[in-house]
């Protein structure tokens, strides 16, 4: 997943920036693993002995007493995925110290309590909890739609909006606010559709993979649904997204153009929203719930140019958006059936398929999960980057902003792309030459002509 | 494998074109997943409660009664592999809507028919099927060198011819004939070869992956065996590939070379070959297979050129060229101890394996299996694409194709590499030289240059 | 594996030679599957029902009396990579056809004697010898820190050695040692940084997969511990050697900079390091091994230079330096009961878990290993270089060195990122405008320009 994010976060930004941005998801791995290590894992499913519901786990610090290895590995993934989906939003202004204290802090705290709160068995909203407020209400968020993206779609939010728009995005060098938006082309689209195909491979890695922990005799059939169901619904966003664009396009300038962020931005916001009902919705919701996805993530891109706010990979509206989209579709489209064999109480399934018309139960508890998740990460990661900005720590000098900060903090640039020295290259077709007559000699200065291009 | 797929066009096409072929492939999931979960799936495997040879599936439209996920899954990747080979020989040149009618036609209609032929319990060449037209002997395709290659090569062939060669490949801007076909040249071999190495690392999902699927008690021992059969056959057909190539070039042009090109469409061509009896040849029969596919496909390319059949990605001869030497390898290879094994009935073992001498029963199915996919095939994608092109819904305008598809229809280039203003960075210089010295200035000056270079 | 190592090596060298090194990865596979088939594996692993020490293995030669087929392909790609690590540091100046020799060489007996000796239950150093001449102390290399990173390491040290430094490196045009080294500049740091994360990936395939080989009821546990040791090490020491890099390089410059290059390496040293202890050390023992392991990376780079030993990809350090860390690593931090687990002699333990003390029987033997590698390479690898050499078979021409591999040897430069001419895309904005208006045009003829910058 790492690598998916790397690549596509990449490709999306301006290429004074890329060893910056990759940079910054390698130390992701790292700042995730020894946060969530240390104390994240500890207080999002310790002590599960306990009976009824509590706020933060409190054992298993260090992994002392501890041996779920694989429980650990698969969590931790998710953990170093929420602090990465930050990491592109604020990329091409945010500093290096900046972000690695925010990484330890989302995986060490911040997301280990939404975590608590929704997977472990003593969390408050958790479908596991026999003790707990909502008592045999749970909340469904299977891989992760709220626990994952919506937490990590957040803290972009508010980070971007503290760190402000990159320079020359929004405003003048006078700060006078610009008549139409620029847009900062990515300067490589074959990186950002491989990192996008990456990381929807990965997917399965999640989707599946959180039907495999469940580890009952169904799990293989839940993985497989779950698979379906992520391509299901990636593939309608990413249709949805596509052509809803088109069309809006083509109203304004008269010309039919296809554009291929919509596609994968519009695919990754579907797999999103899928996440948290994956095993419980039937593939005709999962192809529903993706054309939704791909609109949902439209309305947001334009809402944040509308406020202002800068998002360097458009990452607010698949994670954040589309992840509070999941939440309330798993609350509308669970089945009962589906719900039973990934492990669930059946008793209050989604409002469409509720005994005696509308049920809203399960509903409500998805919007609480939702609102929680809102209170929770704004409570604390405002004042945790106002601070970092107080103390000058969280933006790069204006400078460094405009040479880019490959050059200014990363010993040069990402790419060198020069060929060889024409001289060179003249001497050796001389040389072949003069061996065996003028033949190929045109074919290769051709080749030189291309690499000098 | 889409990655693989979307990675590898990109690389071997022109640098105005990425952004078309990358959509193209990402298209491909979506109308591939919708196509076949509509009706495709129905299609191909539906109503196998039915005794005897049915010619088409009528059952599980949209899934419905169904749970055999994992199944559809699987069957699934198939299928968008199969829309995918030709999204790359009809590159630089085809229209999106094309592209889009051809998907969902193919992975609906086309490729369902020919799976329900020979993998459904229903079909008439099914080795799976004891009421079949063939008997107790049944076509060997384990994953595909007919069923999914030569159906997708054969409908990039006939596609191709229908939509004509790129402008400037064959002829000039008058329409004569060029003396030497122009080679546009890949631009970008990185992504060439990280498609060809992650398509050869999905290759056994596959057809290892096919060996699990079977599950018996020696899926295991079947799908190992796949692994080292697949790896031994794509490593064999690259060597042989390249060196011949090597050889053939040296004698006209008296200079040794090599061309990674055909080391990997060569190796991909082994892949391709070895694809049908994967499960069912010893590893000494897939070294061989390996060889021979690497001249398979020089000599298919070769023909495709002097033919002008134009093929942006060289994809014919792989698909199409190998998946025929894939039937007919495993109609000659085939032991009987491996089709134990794997499931096959081993009464009727391959040419050279066969009691008494050389009975030929085995290897005539996979040649009426060969004919057979030919026929159908092209019976109903000629007239497919003739209307499409009587349409003017194939081909794009003369001008968006030499512009490119990318600024024509994709708002833009694919790649933005450009760096810094020259300006911005000599200002950050001068400051941080009037902060310590000029230590190291030289060093980001140079980094810069090659930046602007 | 070997998608991760072609991306990482062509990211890391200059534009003109990528080709050249893709070519050599990918024949690395071909020439290794058939150097391991026919007779390293037969050398590695047969004759395992012989009683006591042998050198060398001496059946299963062509796989024959032989359907382990998991196994050999599992080994296979440890040979793989043991040979792909001398490509990189090579690469830029060796020849195609010295290239093959030793891949050959490499996987058809060099390795397969280390892998015998460590790995066999016939080594003499082996754990799982009952009769071997350490008795009941058998050397620690779960995934190959010893038997594939120094084999593989001390190979490439050889070959550089032998082969010298690319041209302007260290010595000027007249061979007059140059005051400060010039580094050559990586041409894609994202190729790098995708090759990088691909490897990383691909190494819990390695660790992990070697738990799950050895196949007991607690195998799925030990693969969880391994992942997560891989992590943790991998982490630490991608964080020891960015930040103590960074922290040498201020004290001279002034000025604060993060090497991208520093992190990737580091961290893959610090996998290479985990690898012969991975599944029997603790987590915590696990960041200690990484932290040192970024350390011994830095170490063992700034040798190199001082010693003007040229590295392209600077691959020794990783896996020379650390695969020698791994093992003493393996002999200080072993824990008894992770060692029982994994199937190893827990009587005796690492120094710090050894009872009364310091009980050093297990470091003793980790040493043995090192010195019996590092002479068995040596021996054999330096007079097949040397002779390699002297024929003429071992380094490029100067000229073709200086031209680049890509363009005298393989047809041409590996890219081409030339856009439309102008005057077509003129036209078209032209056309277009015509016939609806100036809109949009502005904003593709800034496309426009951005491609043809």
């Amino acid at each position: 997943m790492q690598a998916g994010f790397a690549m596509l976060c990449a490709g999306c930004i301006r290429a004074k920036n890329v060893k910056n941005i990759m940079l910054q998801n390698i130390l992701d791995i790292c700042a995730g693993s020894i946060g969530f290590y240390t104390v994240g894992y500890g207080f999002a499913y310790g002590g599960a002995d306990h009976i009824g519901s509590t706020f933060i786990g409190n054992s298993y610090f260090g992994l002392r007493d501890f041996n779920a290895w694989s429980s650990f590995f698969f969590q931790f993934a998710f953990a170093a995925t929420c602090a990465t989906i930050v990491a592109g939003t604020v990329a091409e202004r945010c500093k290096m110290s900046a972000y690695l204290c925010y990484s330890i802090f989302l995986t060490g705290f911040v997301y280990p309590v939404v975590a608590h709160s929704v997977w472990s068995s003593n969390g408050f909203l958790s479908a596991f909890n026999n003790d707990g407020y909502f008592r045999d209400v749970g909340c469904i968020d299977f891989a992760g739609s709220g626990v994952v993206h919506m937490t990590g779609g957040l803290t972009a939010l508010i980070a971007a909006v503290i760190l402000g728009p990159r320079k020359g995005r929004f405003y003048d060098e006078d700060g006078n606010p610009l008549e139409t938006p620029v847009t900062f082309q990515p300067h490589s689209v074959a990186l950002q559709v491989l990192g996008t195909l990456i990381l929807w491979f990965g997917w399965y890695g999640f989707n599946s993979g959180s039907a495999l922990a469940i580890a009952n005799e169904d799990s293989a059939a839940v993985a497989s649904l779950s698979a379906v169901t992520t391509t299901l619904a990636g593939a309608s966003a990413c249709v949805s997204a596509l052509f809803t664009d088109s069309i809006l396009e083509s109203m304004v300038t008269g010309e039919t153009s296809y554009d291929l962020t919509m596609a994968m931005n519009g695919g990754l916001g579907g797999l999103v929203a899928v996440t948290a009902g994956t095993a419980c919705v039937t593939p005709w919701a999962a192809i529903i719930i993706g054309i939704v996805g791909g609109w949902v993530y439209i309305a947001w891109s334009k809402l944040l140019v509308a406020l202002k706010v800068d998002d360097s990979v458009d990452g607010i509206p698949v994670h954040l958006g589309n992840g509070m989209w999941g939440l309330i579709a798993a609350g509308l489209f669970a089945k009962p059936e589906l719900m039973d064999l990934a492990g669930y109480n059946s008793a209050n399934p989604g409002l469409f398929y509720s005994e005696g018309g509308f049920d809203g139960h399960l509903l409500l508890v998805q919007i609480c999960c939702i609102f929680w998740i809102i209170g929770w990460v704004s409570c604390v990661t405002t004042p945790f980057f106002m601070l970092l900005n107080a103390a000058g720590m969280f933006r790069v000098d204006p400078l460094e902003e405009e040479v880019g900060l490959d050059i200014s903090s990363h010993r040069g640039s990402a790419y060198d792309m020069s060929g060889p020295r024409k001289e060179d290259v003249d001497e050796l077709m001389e040389v072949r030459a003069s061996k065996h007559g003028k033949i190929d000699a045109n074919k290769e200065v051709k080749a030189v002509e291309n690499a000098n291009a």
